[in-house]
């Protein structure tokens, strides 16, 4: 088994589940994108779809979270640092022909109400995200409890981007949320007056 | 053809879809769910699956534009109106198991990159659902770009609080939501100091 062809099987799996989703996405399409032996699925994944399904969400869902990560410590302040993060996805889905958006959502939706295994992958994913945006909202001096309601706030908003967007292959409904969301991070900071 | 049968195909297709997405869902199960003749899904959607979608899509979309509209009716004033839409959506997807939620989103985001006409469909509902609520803010007094920003907040908030609650099974995002969303239609409000 040739070096990286795991990587390359999950790397595939995980771009064809954000775009085609979870049913729409077929192995034996994933094996040829990744250049792999059909078999060697099985040999790295042997619970086979769900197996290679969860690897794949937990590896973009962390490859996702550091991207925004990298977005929000590159700005100055938190307020100009969120309205960034939104620019970024809404540039990312112009650049690539609005098919690049979040890693998760499209299986998630899927997979809620019809595989429990994905759905708790997906969850535990989600919580992450809101752990990392929560802690670095706190940092800020917001309450713990708000800094939970913003971080929510900044996920669900930035999900919602991407559907409104990606269905209308348009940026504004994800620029116009880049704004809103600043403006509720901007009200929530301490040395707001 | 017994009377109703198209209308019980477009009702079976919409709830399998907003539950296990386009390419997870069977015309089979549809019909046996109809209580429908096999034959008389081509019969009534010549074009098939595509064209049972879109119908179901575009049924569903203003069955839940009506009913998010009949909560906004029912609240006192606008700031109140939202927290309730909210409030109202997390009562359904625990009364749910939460199975029921945007009867569109799944869909959307499976078709955005892979099927055109569905994904035109989709935009169209969305932009309906927006331009409502974009009139219903506007009568607040709150001025026309400032009351489409929060329209686009209203869904896309909704839409991801259905993503993260449903993924966690827990209402505490979409409650949380509420609370944001009502705070943002309250300091958009031309009576707020």
């Amino acid at each position: 088994m040739a070096v990286g062809t795991r990587e390359r099987l999950v790397e595939a799996a995980a771009t064809s589940f954000m775009r085609q989703g979870y049913a729409g996405s077929g192995l034996k399409q994933i094996t040829v994108e990744s250049r792999a032996p059909f078999g060697s699925l099985y040999h790295f994944f042997p619970g086979g779809k769900v197996e290679l399904a969860a690897e794949a969400l937990r590896w973009a869902g962390a490859g996702y979270a550091q991207l925004v990560a990298a977005v929000l410590d590159a700005s100055p302040d938190v307020v100009t640092a969120v309205g960034d993060a939104f620019a970024a996805a809404a540039h990312t889905l112009e650049a690539t022909g609005y098919a690049d958006a979040c890693p998760i959502a499209t299986v998630a939706l899927e997979v809620a109400s019809t595989n429990e295994p994905l759905r708790e992958v997906t969850a535990e994913i989600f919580e992450s995200w809101l752990d990392g945006l929560t802690a670095r909202f706190a940092g800020e001096g917001i309450a713990p409890e708000r800094a939970r309601e913003l971080a929510v706030l900044f996920v669900a908003a930035l999900e919602g981007g991407f559907l409104l967007s990606r269905a209308a292959r348009r940026v504004e409904p994800m620029e116009a949320l880049g704004r809103t969301v600043a403006e509720a991070v901007q009200a929530a900071l301490p040395a707001h007056a």
